[in-house]
């Protein structure tokens, strides 16, 4: 499918991408592009990538395919030593959580180079780990990755990265760039927000006395701080009114405590039981 | 331990306590006592129970231990039955999620038994599942039981009740009914409002493309709503105090994503990774 993927930043997320597109040959050759050394051994020992550079540059000039897998802070940055060297044609794309601002960085930086084929995704695996180390080659087996596509991608590229994602195990969507940033501040950058606020109440003696329940619903307030405060950013207002929504929900359970309405508490529970059991269904069913 | 314990309610918990009081020979027998013939006859098939009767009277008539093990909102109408049956001396015991409010409704039905030692528990343990089918002889190993003695609890029945918990595997800690109430309030109810909110913000669509994290982050609001709504019932002011400060500490998150204040969000977020990381680490060691 490529000659050489250059992915920028090959961590658990192009970790793992590098690993599936080394081992199910969809790449001939996968070139690791980091800032730091040691990270960037640890992609080779755990075979991510054939080969590393720490030159942005150099890294991506003879590449087919580019991924820009870092956190979007370094997206402008990225984008300025390699813009003018990428080869002619090439498909470059990017997977990160958030996808208006990030557009606008890249398609900013791409202004001299209208001959790049620039294709946005969001793969939506992950975990509350990070760095190549916890790469697996499995990573996207059974996910959803969003794809959107700005108005002037042209068919041929679409097809070859949905593609290359299904190669990868997922399952693609597409959607406008707005309409994918509202979805995950709802469904991934408020959950998580809501989950290190679960922590961020409860003082050290609570919190170890909590049993599983706590546990799994605040797994994800493990994750990395400064990997959320970059997606926070890059989707502050729609966090925002994710997070006003949610606030919402709770002052509705909350007057309904107050008031002694355990039926509207009940109503709300149930929905939320049936909301969940139900996805959890569909998501067996599709991948079965 | 006893000769002959008696189970009101042999269902995730109960049902549990009756295989590791059997299996462990805690308890030459167990009488399992429910409403429902067939979930009976289920406690009976997985060997939670050595008998049974939908009798509450004749079911305690010769037990010296009583677990209640139902629903809090069951207790009023079984204490009615069973308080002229027990036998003098009996240890009773009930494993509700709350305590304050359960304390009166049972102290309450004994004002003519005095002679009945009633000491009040909580084990933390459980799941999203519930009933017969779901219970386990391990649920209570590396769990935290708490008991909430009351003033009038003699020695020896603190000491055998505490014996009997480490005995099911689980680590005991005492603390009074009110500032457990408060306790599991804001590391077990507010918590499970929270991920039934996070189900009852979203769509079902939406709800279908979660990951793992959402997916995780919300497992507990698979949990009865039953039983929810009667914990919240029995537990209403902590509840809503516990909810309260949750929404203070969202909306200074969401203050910040206003303000650009993204220092302020990566101390959150940091504080609440060191707290659970940290809660996490102690767990292993103490049950190590």
């Amino acid at each position: 499918m490529f000659r050489k993927a250059a992915i920028v930043g090959p961590g658990l997320i192009g970790g793992s991408m590098g690993m599936a597109l080394r081992n199910r040959k969809l790449a001939e050759t996968v070139v690791g592009i980091g800032r730091r050394r040691e990270s960037l051994r640890r992609a080779l020992d755990v075979g991510a990538v054939d080969e590393c550079t720490m030159h942005v540059g150099e890294g991506v000039r003879e590449a087919d395919l580019v991924v820009l897998a870092t956190p979007t802070a370094a997206f402008e940055a990225i984008m300025h030593e390699a813009a003018p060297q990428f080869r002619p044609e090439v498909i470059l794309t990017d997977v990160a959580s958030t996808k208006v601002r990030v557009i606008e960085t890249i398609s900013a930086a791409l202004l001299e180079r209208p001959d790049v084929a620039y294709i946005p995704t969001h793969p939506m695996a992950g975990s509350e780990q990070s760095g190549p180390l916890a790469a697996r080659e499995d990573l996207f087996e059974g996910a959803v990755c969003i794809i959107t596509p700005l108005t002037n991608t042209c068919p041929e590229t679409r097809s070859t990265i949905r593609r290359m994602w299904e190669a990868l195990g997922a399952r693609t969507i597409s959607m406008s760039p707005r309409a994918h940033d509202r979805l995950v501040a709802r469904i991934s950058h408020a959950p998580h927000l809501a989950a290190a606020a679960l922590m961020a109440m409860v003082d050290d003696n609570e919190a170890r006395l909590a049993g599983g329940g706590l546990r799994d619903t605040t797994r994800i307030a493990s994750g990395s701080p400064d990997l959320w405060v970059d997606i926070c950013r890059s989707n502050r207002e729609q966090v925002r009114r994710a997070l006003d929504e949610y606030v919402q929900v709770l002052q509705r359970m909350a007057d309904a405590l107050r008031d002694g309405d355990l039926g509207e508490l009940k109503n709300m529970l149930h929905e939320a039981k049936r909301r969940r059991d139900r996805a959890l269904a569909d998501r067996e069913q599709e991948s079965s």
